[in-house]
């Protein structure tokens, strides 16, 4: 047995971790990001809150930790905020592309998404990546009417990932990324800066 | 035992109509719309290729009756081409959401779209519902490159579907029709008829 406190490459206690990372799993799926608490979480697997902050870091930090991404869609997106608000549709189109063309990272995507479309509720994309991942980049951008310009980029999103990766529908499945992000980015761009009704 | 030629109020033998519909279902999900054939249907269910089109029309309606869907989705799109292609964005979207937007409706609609993402491909949705139902309009609407825009259209329809009706995430999911339609039907437009990079 190792203890949290050891030096050491990483923070011992795998177990430890694990049983974290199981008790956040089944926090976030069955309560959401918003619901989910670190106190809750750490009740769970029998920790005290300290170290589940010690161990991952904040919420947003944990519920990433959870999904097992294989990369981190907060440093995918960094250039995004950095390119400010006129800039971010094609910007962010360009991001999310960049991790979905990975044939190595796909994979996880795909079974994140077609578990989200399952119908079980509440589920990870919509009440964890969306207000742990994406509503930041907005905040971070300074737009107004976050929520609505956020569902409204969300079903852009989506909608892309269905067609270009999930049904493979042509041109777009096969489309180079710098063509999807003339043609998709514009759409994003106003849904996130443009007037609203 | 009714025979095809028996005058009614409807055109008899149930069971041969049942039969080519189970064959069409079995050859629209096996080869999708543009691969399946009248007469391979008719040869799996045992009948004259003439037979199915007394009963059924052309192949897109007998894909129709296949679908058993509650609503003709051609009578619903025919006010968009008759709109012209300068209103047909919001023609677009608000047709669909008329016919989502109805609760007796809706199921029928969300199994189909889950069938459709749950990775069995061909899906009668990219392979029937798209070129039999979605691509005549834009041919109709007299716009260029019909692969492309039409995909490009799929990608935002197939979007706002999952945000709000699959995920229901707000404020796009109790929002009303007619807010969505402000919304979304621009990008419908620009795919349409904008300029193509």
């Amino acid at each position: 047995m190792t203890s949290p406190g050891r030096r050491g490459r990483r923070p011992g206690a795998p177990d430890t971790r694990a049983a974290i990372l199981h008790a956040a799993r089944a926090a976030f799926a069955g309560a959401g990001f918003a619901g989910a608490t670190i106190r809750g979480i750490a009740s769970k697997a029998g920790v005290d809150a300290a170290l589940v902050h010690h161990y991952f870091g904040s919420k947003a930090d944990l519920f990433l930790a959870a999904l097992s991404l294989p990369v981190d869609p907060r440093k995918v997106l960094a250039p995004v905020v950095a390119g400010g608000p006129e800039r971010a549709g094609r910007g962010l189109v360009a991001a999310m592309l960049s991790v979905w063309d990975n044939p190595a990272v796909r994979p996880s995507l795909l079974a994140m998404v077609r578990s989200a479309l399952d119908g079980s509720a509440p589920n990870l994309v919509t009440e964890g990546f969306l207000p742990a991942v994406i509503r930041p980049v907005l905040e971070r951008l300074g737009v107004d009417r976050v929520e609505e310009r956020l569902s409204l980029v969300a079903s852009q999103v989506a909608g892309l990932v269905v067609v270009r990766y999930v049904a493979e529908l042509e041109p777009i499945a096969s489309m180079p990324a710098e063509d999807v992000v003339e043609r998709i980015g514009p759409t994003i761009q106003r849904y996130l800066t443009g007037p609203l009704p």
